[in-house]
């Protein structure tokens, strides 16, 4: 399946409730194969992306988090990791963000949960067996939507007030 | 002129040489408009974009920066600031790269210059006229690029290699 962009980028929302109905590993790969095309900084790409499909894993992990407990009812999660780099943060969200919306444009429903100044990382990184030296980005999770207005645009601020012409 | 998603990710890279032609008004806010539908820790919404358009402001702006001196010879600069919220840089730097993929669609070469954690982020600001309380994440620059072939896809890390099933 094909979208647009424009369509990917104005659809993609914070999707929690999933139908009990699996990812084939063909789709997920997909979906991480967009992560790896985001830019990075220097070149040096130093995204790594474990895909948790496991339900007591996924259970597990849910257990850690704080805002997301939902995961426990995802079909797959990603957790997002980087290299300590200058700038791992700006890399590993920018391909958070290419995940997010090819997920979207997959009919697959997606929510960013937080990894980055979490206290719950270490014990995240322990359980997926990720060495102290990698850095959580984020972990997001996957899964069909239960409800079909789930891709429903939201409303955000109006263009005319974020945008500032020469100066602020 | 729409762009199927996977191309757009595919196709972007960073573009530091730029033809002497104008970016429309209309489509610089096109571009702008895909920042504001990137995901956003508790919906807050954090983001303002500065567009530069001026060529001596663009000159000023390049000045201040270390690797963006090619900024003087885009046609336009998109400055991404933020509130300084806690998940600022995540939600900046998801915005950054809706903005990113929409010039590719468009046609246009893209390059993100770090903002954050730079030592000129204080005269940046003061150059645009933003308030302290704001945190730059990102300059982008624009323009049509000089060479076809800046729209090659680059060669990155494999799949394989960057993808763990379960753990690490």
């Amino acid at each position: 399946m094909l979208m647009e962009l424009m369509e990917a980028i104005k659809k993609r929302r914070s999707i929690r409730e999933y139908l009990d109905k699996p990812i084939p590993k063909k789709v997920l790969e997909k979906i991480v194969d967009a992560g790896r095309f985001a830019p990075t900084a220097r070149a040096l790409q130093p995204w790594e992306f474990v895909v948790i499909t496991e339900p007591t894993m996924l259970r597990e992990l849910a257990s850690l988090t704080d805002h997301g407990r939902f995961i426990s009812e995802a079909k797959a999660c990603i957790a997002v990791y980087c290299q300590d780099t200058k700038y791992y943060l700006e890399d590993g969200c920018a391909a958070t963000q290419n995940i997010l919306l090819t997920a979207t444009s997959l009919g697959i429903g997606s929510c960013w949960v937080a990894g980055d100044k979490k206290p719950y990382c270490a014990q995240v990184s322990k359980l997926l067996n990720v060495p102290d030296s990698f850095k959580l980005v984020s972990l997001i999770s996957l899964g069909y939507p239960k409800s079909k207005k789930d891709f429903k645009v939201i409303k955000k601020r109006d263009l005319k007030e974020i945008i500032h012409w020469e100066r602020f």
